[in-house]
């Protein structure tokens, strides 16, 4: 086993703090990465707080990791030692249903293996990114570009791909008018990409002091969303919402303002249900869809894209001591757009 | 003004009853149907309650209108005297916006006129097909094959639209397994146009006994959704559902039945909204989709299929001096599948 140190929360009402662990060896297919940086995602918190399910402590979170290949398996031809990797919200899945056939790991019809949180098929918890390295089959880990600042591809693990997806999926670009609900780690992300791939782009925040970030981003157009009369002036107007928010919201408004055949895309999820009036979709032919970050295929196009395009997350980097902070700051919007911890503070 | 006779409520709370009334004169590009059978569709008892708004009164419901033209207006080319004609759910729409441009009359962004409870552009009330003619632009009549049972006909124009349409615009078809949820008066045309689009249909519903009618239509399986063996083994493997019912029920248990990338498309209209778990969505980008009846080209193109392939609703023909036991037998589920005025009766 390997010896590894991460922060971790005892329990669902504990802090995060040091803890001491062990790593599975390194088998044959598998790779070993020293992390160098770590997104902090709001799942992150959700998931040491047990918001969605009961957790299994003790709990490494983190999964937009990114470092260094330190060892291969015996097997392993992917990567050579000193080459950059990542590591998303995935480490394993069943292989073999149709879904995984498809490279679509993310919905494995058998359960996949979350990066952390979760059980490995050896029947052990998975630690996650805050930590110092990270043992995972080579299949898992993404090539990173030397291209881009590495702490800035970290968020693109989750953030990047959670948005890159359904953009992708439902062919947003030219023509179409993208509104990106939430202006976060994923919502940030959502411009650049829907910018990027040719979409007029309109940001909807509750805060006016957004605006300047969102055009800085990007972004065509802002509209305030506790504004009436900006809200009039953009009814039935987008093809796409993209809804990053996690937090309650009337979706029956937000549905209002798409056109016909227009389709509102969630992937943040509330722990409480949304209400949809039947009225709101009937009326125009709307759609309301889901969508879970991404393949492992899908990830590495992403990762490749970014690197063609120059496309990284709006970071700031922490000490991981600061962690807790960070989590108050995040709660509060109080972030431009993500924090990575740089797991050297460790 | 023409002298024209009907049944109508003279109030949310009153029955309907014979009552006299007056149509406008035929227009330059109007016809004049003179009604033999009409529909009984259960938005008319939604409408005469006052369910979803505060309706028009006295109003006269019915929009399943089938009959004969007696006479045309002056540039009127469609019709001559004597053909068959029919009338669904809307007689105008702004015809100028994008939708009604693009043949999405239902969807106009301007307010289409309703073919009862509603006003039109002359601001007067709109009267339905509880009655013995009807007055309508040319463009809002439909062409009615000779080749089918007139009375069959009827039905099609709303129950059969609102299941025809949504088929076509998501394209379901050979190689995809759809779903139909209730067997009523929409319900049952869902099978039949599923069946008849090359789907795999099976029936969703609370009642063992229908399994039998199921099949005669020609679903190929039947599911009772009470039984939580005969749920279990559906799961995950419906690529559509098509949702007729305008009751509440539990939409997240039915989504779980999608398989991914699959579409839960509501034609039904509960008077509350339904509850909606982000996950329901988010693990297996699903959808929920609405669709409202149909435009007027989709309108002929589904008359014309049904001409071609010999479609029908299955229906109970009525005297209208019944409809309130009619409407008494349709809340319980009692008719297979569409009750239908003989409007000689009147």
């Amino acid at each position: 086993m390997i010896a590894s140190k991460g922060y971790a929360a005892q329990g669902p009402t504990t802090n995060l703090a040091p803890w001491n662990f062990e790593r599975r060896e390194v088998g044959a297919h598998d790779v070993q990465i020293e992390i160098q940086f770590c997104g902090v995602c709001h799942s992150d918190l959700h998931q040491i707080k047990n918001d969605w399910f009961p957790g299994i402590f003790p709990m490494v979170p983190g999964h937009e990791i990114v470092g260094k290949i330190i060892k291969v398996g015996s097997e392993s031809k992917k990567f050579k030692i000193g080459d950059l990797a990542g590591v998303g919200c995935l480490v394993d899945s069943c292989r073999t249903c149709e879904n995984c056939q498809e490279g679509l790991e993310q919905y494995c019809l058998n359960h996949n293996v979350g990066t952390y949180n979760s059980k490995g098929k050896d029947g052990l918890p998975t630690y996650g990114g805050y930590s110092n390295n990270i043992v995972v089959h080579e299949d898992f880990a993404l090539r990173i570009s030397n291209k881009l600042s590495l702490a800035a591809v970290a968020p693109l693990l989750c953030a990047g791909i959670t948005t890159y997806s359904p953009l992708r999926y439902w062919k947003v670009g030219k023509g179409h008018k993208l509104a990106v609900l939430g202006l976060g780690g994923l919502g940030h992300m959502a411009v650049k990409f829907g910018v990027s791939f040719g979409a007029e782009v309109t940001v909807l925040s509750t805060s006016p002091s957004k605006e300047k970030e969102a055009k800085a981003l990007g972004a065509h157009k802002f509209v305030v969303t506790s504004d009436p009369a900006q809200i009039a002036a953009v009814k039935g107007s987008f093809d796409f919402i993209l809804d990053t928010v996690s937090a309650e919201h009337d979706m029956n408004m937000y549905l209002s303002l798409l056109r016909t055949n227009g389709t509102h895309i969630i992937v943040g999820a509330p722990s409480d249900p949304h209400s949809i009036s039947a009225f709101s979709l009937l009326g125009g032919r709307k759609s309301l869809a889901g969508s879970g970050i991404g393949g492992l295929p899908e990830t590495q196009e992403m990762l490749d894209y970014c690197a063609e395009h120059n496309i990284l997350s709006d970071i700031e980097i922490i000490d991981i001591k600061d962690i807790h902070k960070s989590y108050e700051r995040m709660l509060k919007g109080d972030v431009r757009y993500r924090f990575v911890i740089d797991i050297a503070t460790l």
